[in-house]
């Protein structure tokens, strides 16, 4: 019997599909899509079905609409997060969750007072933010220099979200920038502090936020890969003529399509395992707790690194290269094959995939752990 | 001491790089970029420069434009094409030339009568024919067979084009539909038939079209992978940041992007090699007139198809790849940086390049020369 | 705690590496090293420990010894496969199984008589026959034309290993031919016959056994893979030098040596990854005995055939690039470490994996089940 | 009309490949097919056909024979090298020459006196110089630390060749080590001196040497990936068999083999395009005499590593992958089909490539010319 959540997923998964092209031209800010979230039911699903059934929700809707099980797996993300300084956030069923922490960006400032903080700055790349309900936000102290995490309503006062995502790929993600002024948070929204001390106990289970993202992204490739072989699929059955030149009557017989389609299939499927057995590797340190050793973390940090690798591979080569095997009139813009590739090659910018090699051949080559960042 | 026509194709390449995002993403028809052609002094260079020289100009234009280069590019061709029946059609300096011929539609139909024909029919594919001055065309007798290929005016009376060239790469090359509605044909417009009979001595030299085709595509290709190439090195050199986890300060001395870009510069360079070598097999070709036999037209055959295959490999991996050495910023549509893969993968998918890798494997293994179609 | 089982195979793993490349150059019949086997504990391991053990035990000493690995696995499978006609053949702890059935070449021939049979012919690549307790056989009815399975005792009267295995690849997996000369074979001895009719209800669970063999080769490409990371990076850590263009000290701090290995680790984890799967998914299938649907044995099938792809790639690439981690003196013969790559490339031509492509290809597009054979 | 050259060097090439695979396994040292290069009457190419021949000879010669190839493209280079400083050297039509510079050894020291200099010192990877005539040598002076070049008997009185060569490939090169004890030069056999100041005029030229080698280098590659070509299209076409799930009733006709050699056949062509038009870049440097400029120097370095980075690549592809069109049986040790990898991947392992990718993308994107090195 297939789970409930597993038949919402597909459901949701079926009204993207129906017309993903054309919202994926529109590029609007996808106030509609993230209602079809909360009406699917599959925002609570970290409470009710468990972090490996959230992490197939997130492939299942990614293979439909890359830009929406982007925002799916961050809502998860930034909600399993605020668990690791202390007991989860306390969230609503419709509530969508984003998160403001760009690595990349000047830190937003933290100024204390009457009992709690002033928040003031900007943040790029702040995905989902403009549709969200409560906000996961990172930001440096004035006073001590103290790297505070928090949770804020997105609709808060002060807080904007000037210029607009207008990007080649994920375009339905709201990736743009956030403003924070004069923003309120209340001392009781801080979440917790990143230890300034790397040997802090703490610092494994804290710094699994940054693995997280990783392994999110990682999901969404796959995702992506298999998305485009199922539209290329459909297309290739209704649509596809047998070439001229061959030897068979039919595309769907064609033995070089029948081969390609193979090789590709072959491939998202193991780079589908990798991801699993790394969101397996990421549950059991969450389980942890702040038990969690560096080594212990560091083991998970390798898990989603190396299967980060081949899930991005896949996505970007399988994106381009099943227009192989639907064939010249399948580039009509109507159509909108292209959005896969485009989706792909945007996310696997996230951060450089062969930085995620070094650190994946540093591991196996000298034992050398991942460094804390942002991005490891 | 450069050329002319050289330093007239990079001004041209200059102009139309200034302005290739936006062009691409407006999408219209190129009737301005038409008439740049024009200025440029490019169009009459098959006489004043030569078959080499055209195919260079091909290519530098195509690195900035590949819609435009595609353009030039058959533009050659067509006016090439019409001397392998017998003199070269003349043609005026400012005049631009295209063709109507895709084999995989049902043929044209050319109905004879006062001293001509009139022709009937819809082609689709038919790049370039809605903003050319002379078509060359292809059509059949109803009368016995025949298929013959003429000049035609392209604006005569009777020559519409329904619809719209509306895809996701090689936007501006206007490769929408053509429409013949009892169309005139003067004798004299007529080129020439296709010998009915494949053993006809004149079979190999008038079979070159095809090839011809297949050459100029590859011609693009190479320009597509060094356009990515250039435009992406601008980007890395003037807007890139080093990433935050290398040991460098500016991206452009990040190990990992000059290793990148040389494997790239050396693919691109290596396909460009192949081409020129073709070129000049298709030069040699032609210059045996009618004395060319089935072997010699088979080894330039299997030029340009070897030429293809890495042509057609290294555009589509290179312009996918270029993302990696600018980043996720990169991806903001303004840039339009996904238009060189957009390009390449619609204008490699023209005919399966599997097939061309088939037909010089048989080649190689079984001595066996490509048949002749509308694709080898 | 580590399993007794897997420290018996890691030890024994240990104990193949330290004379691995002599011995490979040698290319002995494996009479030495089937005692190892004897002498580890891990023939019986089937009965003592499960399916999934003997998978991982095979990948173990594929990774120290892919001759012995190929061993070890085949003799789990010969074992595995008695049991799909009724109950496991019983073997003693001693034990080691090997099987004579090479699809392609002309069937063994027995003839009834005397209240069994007596058969006749000759078989080549007989992986492990030559040194063998006992051997799984397949032949042909001379009276009906019925296909069985029987165990025959690998010394018996009339059992001869004509020839000898010398190929650049798995040299010590005595794959050379067996021949039968009236071989008394009892009739207690027939395991079962192969349903002549395709939709016989038992035909699903018989033909598991053609697609366990596919998995174990890709259980020792995994293998292949793994070992030769790990022999390079000993070497790289212990012998190589930094390049003298690089700008580092040692060559385990080079760039382009660690995203090297990342990249290649990544997949080897994948590929592995994807074939724990398949070792899953066959596992299910023998659970459900003669309950198995088409369809199931299907998915089982393409499980394995992905996993197969994967695994062959993974393993013919990384033992031919690990090369480039270790340098131009890592070529001396003394070292051996071609042995990777001759035993990867060797094994992976078992049968080409280009039809896997094309099985997997034509299921996913075309939900057509693999067809019945020797090699699906 | 084809050239004396040229059949001579198809001649040699026939000859080597009849007993190419015995001649591999035995790995003596190359005395007779030194003796057949004598015969040949290759060895004196440079002076009576010229640059452009030497090289296609060194070619065809290495696609039968890596080693022999590798000798005589050396014995080239070593020739031609002694023009770099003045006059080429004198040499007979039946001498062989090799050379003494691995620029990773400690140097050879030169002590003046008696008009002349003794040298003393040990270098390895001396490839052919244990079989050779004559010898080009670099060392350093004791007194002023000047590198001298000069030219030596190889059978002079103090030379010797310690240990010897046994790789995995190029095993007939003789690429051991060589020693000099105690060795006279003479001043007249000093051929000339490196620049120690990197901007005297005369560095772009005396500095080709090294560009030279990397050439030659790139020349065995190509040679390499059409012989394993080669090789394995006589076994597909007189020994494999089709494939028994295949549609076809010979393996010349499989639809993958077709494509798969097809896509080889293209990428070796290309590569080879790629050195040859490295090999008039270097020709046109050489014309420039002293008056060659650093930046017409880094032209031609730039087209020899570019070259060089897709014929490594192609070598190394190639070679194992055309295993693939033989099967299984083609495994055997008789055949030796797996020495052309085996000599692929030792050469290519000369000095590592990915360098020479950094180098061409660092003149891309950062127009830096490749710093002068002994492999630069």
């Amino acid at each position: 019997m297939t789970e409930v959540w597993r038949k919402a997923a597909l459901e949701l998964a079926s009204t993207l599909t129906a017309d993903a092209a054309e919202r994926d031209l529109a590029g609007r800010l996808p106030v509609h899509e993230v209602g079809l979230l909360r009406e699917s039911g599959l925002l609570p699903l970290l409470d009710t079905a468990g972090w490996a059934a959230a992490n197939q929700a997130t492939r299942i809707v990614s293979a439909a609409d890359a830009s929406i099980g982007h925002l799916l797996g961050y809502h998860y993300l930034q909600l399993w997060r605020t668990g690791l300084f202390g007991p989860r956030a306390a969230s609503e069923p419709g509530w969508f969750w984003a998160g403001v922490s760009n690595p990349l960006d000047a830190a937003l400032l933290l100024t204390p007072g009457d009992g709690g903080f002033t928040v003031e700055g900007t943040k790029t790349f702040a995905t989902g933010a403009a549709v969200a309900d409560r906000l996961v936000v990172s930001a440096t102290r004035t006073d001590n220099g103290e790297k505070l995490t928090f949770v804020v309503d997105a609709r808060a006062d002060g807080i904007t979200f000037p210029g607009e995502w207008d990007n080649i790929g994920q375009r339905l993600t709201a990736s743009g920038a956030v403003r924070f002024e004069a923003v309120r948070i209340a001392q009781d929204d801080v979440l917790g502090a990143q230890p300034e001390d790397q040997s802090d106990p703490k610092v494994p289970r804290i710094s699994l936020a940054a693995i997280g993202f990783q392994l999110m992204l990682a999901q969404v490739y796959v995702g992506l890969a298999f998305g485009a072989l199922d539209a290329a699929a459909v297309y290739t059955r209704e649509t596809a003529r047998a070439w001229t030149l061959s030897d068979v009557d039919k595309a769907t017989q064609d033995p070089y399509l029948l081969a390609g389609y193979g090789e590709l299939v072959a491939t998202a499927r193991a780079a589908g395992f990798a991801v699993d057995a790394a969101v397996s590797a990421l549950g059991e340190a969450d389980e942890r707790g702040f038990d969690l050793t560096p080594a212990e973390r560091a083991e998970a940090a390798i898990a989603i690194s190396s299967a980060k690798i081949v899930a991005s591979r896949a996505a970007v080569e399988t994106t381009s290269k099943v227009f192989e095997f639907t064939g010249a009139r399948a580039t009509a813009t109507k159509y909108g094959f292209d959005r896969f590739w485009r989706n792909a090659r945007t996310l696997t910018l996230h951060d450089p995939v062969t930085y995620k090699a070094r650190e994946v051949g540093d591991h196996f080559l000298n034992a050398i752990p991942p460094c804390l960042s942002g991005y490891s």
